[in-house]
């Protein structure tokens, strides 16, 4: 597939510099406000948001066939419903809006002041109304790690790990964006040898770096859909923060799965990626063995290459880079990951949000969550500023970072941060 | 709490048989559409639907403080998010219309006769769009049997599970009401001594028995809600039949809990029975041994006598009962289970259905599931036809129904009802 959009030799008017997430071969679709503008759809170029909604009302999207309106929402379900095809099609338009050789906003200096927003002016929003909301458990390394320490090492997988990818139902409605501060969580806590549990705030409290997937097609219930089609259902990516109170999932977790140590808060990051968009990072994925039962086969290349970063920001002090790894090491990609969440007859919604699981490389300092990086707290990690963690702590901001970088391109998703408060 | 509309004297103008599950001491709220009516809200009467959307559109639902246009919508979520003590006087404003005093309708024969609708030409639809479903694990017979299949008697409740009501995040996107037919899914199964699982249409399809309360009220994230306040925040009850593929679950379910074994279809009775309709209906619920902790303890009656019944019909046979138990087998209360959710400060949304686990009785006629009537498939049911089950099989239909009686008044909840049809 030939995006134009895509096109590395595609530059704009719009300043946009070598360190921005945002260049013309990005273009990510989010939910913003101002002082001034009630919430709407926008698009990120360099330091500017590009608004959807003044753009479409004066005609500079029309002849794409869009709906009166379909920008000046709370989300961004209606739009992305509409199918790939068209928002394609509007993705494309946007490009050439913005192509430096394009004048039609680049010397109309009334409209281009209107349709750029400063992104320091804007706040970002929930970019979808997230009806359904699964996690996964994709990632071989985090499950061979988790297996490792709570299990035995030999055995660090469960047996059905490389037959299905492993999920579970989450909570969709303490999903927030980047920025939202997170209270740390009370509940159940079962000290080691304790008789009885105690209640109280979580002492594990934990991050876990994962990627998901936002639908934007919907197959009705009955109708599974293959990882061939898959790539028609998934409209685009963000980061996401899986937050994780380690000793309230410890306690509750058997036989049911995770429920309070994660339902307190999830975060992404705000720009929802397109698929389209992150087309020329594709990469393949690793040899499944024992091999798949037919559903779950899938033909080319369907992991993406692309580099992931978590900081660590202690209150008062400066960002440490506690992880580096790749969303290419998934063991189950996201076209197996959708064909087996509907291989039941199970009915997707638009909006819908598949997180990854958690993302760990082969390495030590690859690992996705604190629990991995301190081997369940044995191993501390060490900060710039003298102090460890094995868990964290009040007042600490955790930065999610993910960028592609291809052909002199370098596109991202912009930061997903949020800082843990004490527990109220 | 004194509920005028609940008055065991009242008696409509509207003809009600003795059997029926609507007198006018129930008005249960729902949505229904007609070949001559679109989507639209309606309280049950009798034989007959009561038409919101008329009363309000032609002034005799005025003083209430109703937002124009709250009952002709597809579902009922804005109408319960007005809050318990709007919607308490919308019920009692009804009861009022239907009293057998009141010449307002009974003696308007033009506005009678466009305000009732006959049942039976309707169809009922969902009553809300349920933005996040729990499954919770809440009835120790039910957790003890499984537990004594599966592990062994003498241990056969977890050490959590009388410390807190265990639950897990459902997918709600596959919730459909009565009436609506049911595939057989499909999904991996590991037979027995098998190396490698296969891929087919489930074996061992299961109901289970359950009743869940809907939301109407939001908490806000990081805010409890303690089991006082909990009454707030629960609109009503419907019947709940957790659909289960036994054989897919027990392959995928560990460690991350049930996912496709239940994600193909859940199913709810459309009839929305107000809390406060089943207030004299409340009685206490089990001595909790050990104690539990404070955010968990409650006051009062909790738990609801409710007698409920499961019917199995073979495809051109007769019902038959196969089991008869009651909502008060409950040990953990909705209220405790409200205050579980929300203690890490889970935030609740307006329509959230909170489904109990499977309801079973002491004795073998009142287990909710057939997992459980058929212990593991060892000891089958004999049907009316001379036909036995171990588990559903094609063209079964399974009837829930669920009733409280009390001084003469019997309400009920109008049957959940449901047809296996074949894997697709």
């Amino acid at each position: 597939m030939k995006i134009k959009a895509n096109n590395p030799s595609l530059k704009s008017w719009v300043a946009v510099s070598p360190e921005s997430d945002f260049p013309i071969q990005n273009l990510p679709f989010g939910i913003f406000k101002t002082d001034y503008l009630t919430e709407g759809a926008g698009v990120a170029i360099g330091e500017y948001i590009l608004d959807l909604t003044y753009l479409h009302e004066n005609g500079f999207l029309d002849g794409l066939g869009l709906p009166a309106g379909i920008f000046n929402q709370l989300y961004l379900n209606s739009f992305i419903g509409l199918g790939k095809k068209l928002t394609r099609r509007v993705r494309n338009r946007i490009s050439e809006l913005l192509n430096i050789n394009n004048e039609e906003l680049r010397d109309n200096k009334p409209a281009r002041e209107l349709a750029l927003i400063p992104m320091k002016e804007a706040v970002m929003l929930m970019p979808v109304n997230i009806p359904n909301y699964t996690d996964f458990y994709s990632n071989e390394n985090h499950a061979a790690n988790v297996g490792a320490m709570f299990r035995d090492k030999d055995n660090a997988l469960m047996p059905n790990w490389k037959h299905l990818p492993v999920g579970y139902h989450g909570r969709a409605s303490s999903i927030v964006p980047s920025g939202a501060n997170i209270h740390r969580p009370k509940g159940q806590l079962m000290p080691q040898g304790a008789e009885k549990p105690i209640f109280g705030a979580s002492k594990r409290l934990d991050f876990e770096l994962e990627m998901a997937f936002i639908t934007c097609k919907e197959n009705g219930m009955g109708n599974p859909v293959s990882t061939v089609e898959a790539d028609e259902y998934i409209f685009g990516f963000v980061l996401f923060n899986d937050w994780s109170a380690r000793d309230i999932q410890f306690w509750e977790y058997v036989p049911l799965g995770p429920f309070l140590a994660k339902s307190f808060a999830s975060s992404i990051s705000p720009w929802i990626v397109t698929a389209d968009a992150l087309e020329p990072y594709r990469t393949k994925g690793p040899e499944q063995e024992p091999a798949v039962l037919p559903y779950l086969q899938y033909e080319g290349h369907k992991n993406y290459d692309i580099d992931l970063e978590v900081h660590l920001q202690p209150e008062g002090s400066e960002e440490n880079l506690i992880c580096s790894t790749n969303f290419k090491y998934m063991y189950w990609n996201v076209n197996q990951q959708l064909a087996h969440q509907t291989i039941n007859g199970c009915n997707l919604k638009i909006g819908d949000m598949y997180a990854s699981g958690t993302i760990s490389g082969p390495d030590p300092g690859s690992y996705g969550s604190m629990l991995e990086l301190s081997w369940k707290g044995t191993k501390p990690v060490k900060l710039t500023n003298g102090a460890e963690r094995k868990f964290l702590e009040d007042g600490d901001t955790i930065i999610m970072k993910g960028r592609c970088q291809k052909n002199g391109v370098r596109l991202g998703f912009g930061a997903l941060r949020n800082t843990i408060l004490p527990s109220k």
